[in-house]
């Protein structure tokens, strides 16, 4: 029933061989790449009006000028980015290029936060979409956390399903939404300038305000610069592209980054001019749309595609995540089952874990987008400025033609990422502090790993020569529990095996019982040895374990090996399980991880 | 770690031989087979007026009338349950009772209803102590649920313990709440009688009531009769008295009818004439004792002494419930585990049950004592209503000297339980209709797992003397991932039975993979067999399943036997285990149940 659920959900199986790959242009891609970084301008702007509100609503004129140093660092990604795409043409995620250039523990620094970062790419994405449905819809904001786990579900069955990257039908809600906004922000503008705007809305640019103070200012700067996060993404999918695929990719991103820049500042431009205050229940751009347009169908569409467009972010999460942890599976650092491929060939261990782990996350943080972007943010530009960092190492190292520019690009990359993470540090440490703790305990889990890892290939390899001891012959142990064709079965698989000595044990709590049973044992079957233990504390296993280690020591003696027999009849329904004591399961499990014996189980099927 | 704890919990392990039994007297049986009836007290009287004070204050004065009508059911059920005494000298359990002589249909739904009804009596016992420790300190009143669990959760642990019902200390409070009790009813008569109650605090009897109905007040004497559950203690436990048994029971039994009776006619005396208007937050007794006392110590004492015995009568459950489980289970109608003694003799499993399904009600009703109650009594006088009929036919089969007195106060009895049954489903439906669905569901339970047992039973006999095949020889297939020590270990175990055929067998999930892996394996293993097995859906199941069946079915046709062997290693600590693939224990689990073959597993313990 399980697996037909199962089917039905996610579809038959497919075969290996059906692993192709298709390269995309560049009109495809700048859609399918550029969805998480284009949706951040749906909350960016936002945290900066709500970091400044907590002043006055005079304190807003201060986004312009924030937004312009939001845009500065934006250039510099984009040109550091631009690098590192035609150093890594095989994909340069900021792990391996800070693995490759700093090492081995940057490397994980990087792989560690980004793993994190997926994880709140989803959660993050997905909530900010549900905010921008129940912003249009206000009846359901009650049900905000319901819903973004409903999406998250929803997204994490089509990617088992197995929605490849490549999908065209994922491009179109991302022009929709460019083209949505660019309508807003012409209208906007258009009302702006013939005047329909009353200009007391807004505070001129300039007016001094009471109580700014640096401190506030940066968090603001800070806050922007979660518009940001996604810009790396096109970087990590070179190889996706049409050849010459650096040549592309580099064109794709500067693309990507003229978008982000116009829609970033449209949206910045307009809230200050309509006097936007953020609102609990309403997002910025709802009610940016709310005045420009009024609740009419431009209104839904551009709520609509808003929300279409942060899902699509959501989903970059599950291409990248999965990659990202096969490459740290692959170097061992995290469990081998993340480099399984499911059914549908995509890698199922990696895109359920990353559904759970958003869920717990959009539980723990109540679906608040804003109590999740400054752990978002930090996530990203923890690995942002080590893979810039890695760069300039790279450069230093390597002097390639024109490597001083170069340096100089990245070496201003790393600089400014570097600081708008201690800015989130500085200003925003109750809401980032958590990464100080998660942080080691990753690399700290790492660490233990990749030493299991190696311990386990060290001891299994064959190369260690160490030959195993021969074995000269075999004790068999039987426990029984009465004289039944399960025991009997049991016993004709035992004789068939030789040369051997088989022992039944049977356990037995009352000793009045001994003398019974080893009376109808001899007539039953008097060739068999039976040995009767006494269980004074009721346990079967106790006693059983000690009888065994005798034998054992014994049968080490001469090389000889035990194995014990466990008859296990199987009911016809699994119901019927918790009708019978499950000792064959105990016994077994007790003696397998416990004592160097050989388990073999004997089912008895039953018949009804 | 987990067995530390379990130590510490509940102490050692105790011998069998150290299961003893201690008589009671008439004095310590009292007290300890009491507690669920007399207190009762603590919550009976209070159902009346909360039913009555649904019409108005006034309505208050019916609950004179109705107490007597309680009284005359009472004194129905004690006549009736001392016969049971003397006709069943070693128990008269509703079960047993209704078994032999109804049939057993009647017998399994008086054994059904009980087994639900001890749950109710912890669940009902438990919220209604808490109601007096909250209604003494209202700042705990929020968190009524949960003290409730901690209450389950710690009778629970000492009964895996072991608390005998012979431990005296469990007498005192018994006898500390009937002494603390009679002084309230003392003190509060002679404050009525020396005119200290003002006399408009109560509604002169026989005042006529707007709004009242012949239903309204069934429902009240329905209500009211739930002061009566837990009479039937006495008689379950016929064995526990000094000889001779059943005079000394049937002696206690008056004792206790007689306390029972004056205690509720007391405190419905006084309730009455006080005034008492039920609340949600403070119990009638509270509100009695601090009319009487004020919040002064005796306050705090009778509060304090009912929440001890209404704890104490909680545990009456933990006697109960094992032991009927324990005769449901030797008549396989319930899982056999329910016969097995734990480490401290007590029956385990029953106990554990007990306090889950406890800890569920109490959460599911929100420890609302006025909620459970109804089921409560359902649930009590069903079995009281089958034993009773049951005496019934007794008689008439058996017609003993003087049966026909007897036969009247049986059928007396039988007749006012079921009335009283009636009642609760005339008048309370929407509260006890679940019964009309789990009795039936229960019975239905019941008899599938007999079914079970049974059909179980022929098919392990050994006298259907289907003689076995004897098994000619022995195939043995080895899974194989790679060349490593674990393979080569399980390879010598394999090699070292004989007759025998080995099979290596490897799935591989890529073309290229079988060429190389074969040629490697032909310089390692020359002589061993190899067989690969190309899975094109990356599934190691489904192939070696197929090719399983294949051999097994050349195997059958000259009676040769299957075994797998599956080499499985085992990590040093328990964590690892999610570090690796479980194959070993998939491949395991569907191949023991899906087919019959045998599956010996060769472990290979890590070292680090």
């Amino acid at each position: 029933m399980l697996s037909t659920l199962k089917r039905f959900l996610i579809g038959r199986p497919l075969k290996s061989t059906a692993l192709g790959e298709q390269k995309l242009n560049k009109t495809k891609a700048l859609a399918i790449l550029s969805s998480d970084a284009l949706s951040s301008v749906a909350y960016g702007p936002e945290q900066i009006l709500v970091v400044l509100i907590t002043v006055s609503a005079a304190a807003i004129w201060y986004s312009i000028p924030i937004a312009i140093g939001v845009l500065i660092l934006l250039t510099a990604l984009i040109l550091s980015y631009r690098q590192i795409i035609f150093a890594y043409p095989h994909g340069g995620g900021a792990y391996v290029v800070s693995k490759e250039n700093l090492g081995i523990y940057p490397g994980l620094i990087a792989g560690g936060s980004l793993l994190v970062d997926y994880i709140l790419t989803v959660a993050v994405s997905v909530s900010a979409g549900t905010d921008a449905i129940t912003s249009a819809f206000p009846g359901l904001h009650p049900y905000n956390v319901a819903i973004a786990i409903v999406f998250v579900l929803f997204i994490t069955t089509l990617n088992l399903r197995g929605v490849t990257e490549s999908a065209s039908i994922l491009a179109y809600p991302v022009y929709l939404f460019v083209f949505a906004l660019f309508i807003l922000i012409g209208v906007g503008i258009y009302n702006i300038v013939t005047g329909d705007i009353p200009s007391e809305l807004h505070t001129p640019i300039g007016t001094p305000v009471a109580g700014i103070s640096l401190f506030l200012l940066l968090r603001a700067f800070a806050s922007g610069s979660s518009a940001l996060t996604g810009v790396e993404a096109i970087s990590n999918a070179i190889p996706n592209f049409k050849a010459p695929a650096p040549n592309n990719a580099a064109k794709t991103l500067l693309a990507m980054g003229s978008l982000l820049a116009l829609l970033f500042s449209g949206i910045v431009c307009l809230a200050y001019y309509y006097g936007i205050v953020p609102r609990a229940d309403v997002t910025v751009v709802s009610q940016i749309a709310e005045q420009t347009f009024g609740r009419n169908f431009m209104y839904f569409f551009i709520q609509g595609t808003t929300a279409l467009i942060l899902i699509l972010a959501a989903n970059t999460g599950y291409s990248a995540f999965p990659l990202l942890a096969v490459n740290l599976a692959k170097d061992r650092f995290i469990p081998r089952m993340f480099t399984i491929r499911g059914d549908r060939l995509g890698y199922s261990n990696g895109i359920i874990n990353l559904g759970v782990f958003s869920i717990i996350l959009i539980i723990a943080f109540k679906g608040k987008t804003e109590h999740l972007i400054p752990l978002y943010a930090v996530g990203v530009f923890i690995p942002f400025s080590l893979s810039q960092t890695g760069m300039v190492v790279k450069w230093i190292r390597e002097k390639p033609n024109g490597w001083v520019s170069k340096l100089i690009i990245n070496t201003l990359g790393a600089l400014i990422s570097f600081i708008v993470c201690m800015m989130f540090f500085l200003t925003k440490f109750s809401q980032v502090w958590s990464v100080l703790i998660f942080l080691p305990l990753i690399i700290f889990l790492f660490h233990r790993i990749k030493n299991h890892y190696t311990a386990v290939g060290n001891q299994l390899g064959i190369t260690t020569c160490e030959a195993a001891l021969p074995i000269e012959g075999n004790v068999m142990i039987l426990p029984v529990a009465g004289i039944t064709h399960v025991v009997e079965n049991s016993l004709n698989y035992a004789k068939s095996l030789s040369p051997f000595q088989i022992i039944a044990v049977y356990v037995h709590f009352e000793r009045e019982d001994e003398a019974v049973f080893e009376e109808k044992w001899r007539k039953w079957q008097p060739d068999v040895r039976l040995v009767t233990l006494l269980s004074p504390y009721r346990s079967i296993i106790n006693p059983l374990s000690k009888f065994i280690d005798t034998v054992q020591r014994k049968a080490s003696e001469s090389n000889y090996q035990v194995t014990v027999i466990i008859p296990q009849f199987i009911p016809k329904k699994g119901w019927h399980n918790i009708l019978h004591n499950q000792s064959s399961l105990l016994i077994r499990a007790h003696l397998l991880y416990r004592r160097n014996v050989i388990i073999t189980t004997v089912p008895f099927h039953l018949r009804e």
